[in-house]
């Protein structure tokens, strides 16, 4: 079955890593547009992002022509404790479905905290070390980023605040016990420690809370405590700066065995792993050099790209966040309790947004059901556990291997397996029990959000 | 900090994956001890194995001579989804401990069952298959065991009916939504569909059961039904037979860097791990060709070793298996149910229980809130999160490489680290919240069961 050139799990070897993450702004024609102060809509200064981020993560936050920024050595030496992350020929699942098509996924899932988000934690804890603060706060939703965060701040001994989206926090109180492990405190969000949490609680009692809530409260508890920053895990251009190493990791595996992909598949929430899985490929579309198509896979609940406004609007639901441009279904979105897993977010990275406004990737949403059926198969077939969030690309790589074999083709298909779902067991069951269900905003539903969107 | 000879993470190539099993009966002088019948009291037949396990697996089970089993080509195929598993230089744990000792890890969690345990069940599944079965049955305690087996049937699309201690049923209810995301089938044990575990509750009602009455469940379950057989996750020569692919890929990764190992440890319960990361350096041994201090490290609360008597004694609590001569705390011996995890077999492997008798194994037992207190420790600097089984090891190797410290030495440690704590969240809860206790049994707790060992 298998082709002997290409070995099933392809591991970088030490020196072959990334030792520079890659900036794809820099080849952007159409440069991502700046985010605004919320009080005088202007240009946000690197003075004003700086009392809710770290300095030198202003800087990345706001450098888009720096094209490779070298990764510290601190940096690397954490990388080492779970990269490289293995590109994985899917051999046995390209046999279940009997197409021509090639297909690899890069799989982030092999750390602890189960995903790719710890690339771009470390990367802030270490910042936020280095500048001598005492801890950081953040939010999560699904809790990959949060566990993600907290190992990180337990390697530089960093305190960690992390608020918890209120659905998440509740189906799945292990994802908790994880972050205590790592010394991590964890708040259900929206709670009664913040000011603008009291509010959202007030407005909606019994709220299942959002990932936009839970940024005002985080921001909130940083800019309000001493030696604190705020950090994030998706979204922002510093997140994809750092995310790049999954796309540099994969194309240097793609190309020592002389592999050029034809289709790049990731699941979009807010953008961090779709945008780091395409950095580098996505320059050399930029640069002419090469040409590949790109998909970006969204929940049908949450569908920012695929019906989302391209317009200015606040990061969070508290609106206490600077404004960026971006697809978004409006910062008062809340998807359905009925939505599994992450993928929750109302925007969608304004790097993205830009190139999918370019036309330079695809966009295209998928049904819950759908996305689970395709894990389970996923699962039986390549062993890996995936969660619900990285299955959205499962679902679309099956869909394109299933056209290649209508077709003939023999494309190659990359998607990133962004992490494991040992934590989604309720979702999982739900479906096994045939509880799970589809839901699917309608025009009507997403009208509320869009129509308070900000008028500049 | 690295020494840069030694990568932080050891992976074999393909082409350097171990092609055959390593049997170190075929070394032993001392021979273990045959299985009996328990009506006759003679040593088991092939054809009499043959009623419970697979044909060639009681070959393997029975074969004391062959030194190096081929691994079917299936069996290595489907190795390559998840092996070789990364040989791992625990630069960060030396760094925290301050000590001149160089301690390696070989870490079998990176699969979804989360542990070693796949490994015989792929062999194990593939004979079935092989032979025409319908499916098999088994018992499973903390969960690994049964998880790893159901993935294995499900790619051989065979049924798998699992009995499961009930107290961790209970406490594990994830473990069972993964089980059946692989298709198994899953019975808290003991149960009413059996007339073993009918007995078993009218006896002990309330009992929260143990793998002696899940293992006389599932042989009941297997041998009264059409194209089943029985499997076992420990304990067999088999299943050491299979689980050698640890320490043959240990020591070539170790060998390939000219690295000696001075002592190695492994968590031992039924001694699947530790049976398989020794192997083949217990036959440098046997041969005196080289050695290695080797440590088995078992819970205090169930001592096999350190406190179990070398006897005949019956597998199961139903007494429907045939008798091994094994370390035993008897056969009606459940541990405390305040003991979190597995590792809570009543007997040891024979080979191990041989090998241990003749001098060639230390033991210890540690007591589990130690043991979570060094699974800590490590989570915190090495970034995985260890299952509490592995953690056993992980408390012994610290403690060596305090020994060191104290003695300047600079002892090669090598331990197995056999799986994820990911499902084990309710106990890391429990020792979080200082609500976790140790429990030892008196010499009054053992004296029932030791009583009841057969009498030959």
């Amino acid at each position: 079955m298998q082709d002997r050139k290409i070995p099933y799990k392809i591991y970088l070897e030490e020196n072959e890593m990334p030792k520079q993450w890659y900036n794809v702004r820099a080849d952007m024609k159409n440069k991502p547009a700046p985010l605004l102060n919320p009080g005088t809509l202007k240009p946000m200064t690197a003075q004003e992002l700086g009392h809710v981020f770290c300095d030198e993560l202003v800087k990345q936050e706001l450098d888009d022509t720096t094209a490779f920024i070298d990764i510290p050595e601190e940096i690397l030496d954490f990388y080492k404790m779970y990269r490289p992350s293995p590109l994985i020929r899917a051999y046995y699942l390209e046999k279940k479905l009997d197409t021509p098509a090639k297909i690899y996924y890069k799989f982030e899932g092999n750390n602890t905290s189960g995903s790719h988000k710890l690339n771009s934690a470390i990367a802030q804890a270490y910042y936020a070390k280095k500048q001598g603060l005492k801890g950081v706060t953040t939010e999560t939703g699904a809790g990959q980023w949060g566990t993600a965060l907290s190992m990180a701040c337990s390697y530089f001994d960093l305190d960690c605040k992390v608020y918890m989206v209120k659905v998440s926090y509740e189906q799945k109180p292990f994802r908790r016990e994880v972050m205590r492990t790592y010394g991590a405190s964890v708040t259900p969000s929206p709670s009664e420690t913040t000011q603008v949490g009291r509010k959202i609680l007030a407005e909606h009692p019994g709220t299942t809370g959002s990932l936009g809530c839970a940024i005002s409260e985080a921001v909130e508890a940083a800019t309000t405590a001493e030696g604190y920053r705020y950090v994030l895990g998706s979204v922002l251009n510093q997140v994809l700066l750092h995310q790049s190493v999954i796309g540099l990791e994969t194309k240097a595996a793609l190309d020592k065995y002389g592999v050029k992909a034809d289709i790049i598949i990731g699941c979009a929430g807010g953008g961090s792993n779709l945008g780091g899985l395409i950095a580098p490929f996505m320059g050399q579309k930029l640069r002419g050099e090469a040409d590949y198509r790109i998909i970006a896979v969204e929940p049908a609940s949450c569908p920012s790209l695929t019906r989302g406004k391209f317009a200015y609007d606040f990061c969070d639901t508290g609106k206490v966040c600077p404004l960026a441009k971006m697809y978004t279904l409006g910062s008062g979105f809340i998807p359905s309790p009925n939505h599994a897993g992450g993928l929750r977010y109302h925007g969608m990275s304004a790097i993205l947004s830009q190139l999918y406004d370019d036309g330079l990737i695809e966009a295209r949403s998928v049904e819950q059901t759908s996305v689970f059926e395709a894990a389970e198969q996923f699962a039986r077939v390549e062993g890996i556990l995936p969660a619900p969030e990285s299955s959205h690309a499962i679902k679309a790589a099956i869909d394109e291997a299933l056209k290649c074999k209508e077709t003939g083709e023999e494309k190659t298909i990359v998607f990133g397996l962004t992490g494991t779902g040992y934590f989604d067991m309720v979702a999982y069951e739900r479906y096994h029990n045939g509880e799970m269900t589809d839901y699917i905003p309608t025009d009507e539903d997403l009208k509320p959000s869009f129509d308070a969107l900000p008028k500049l």
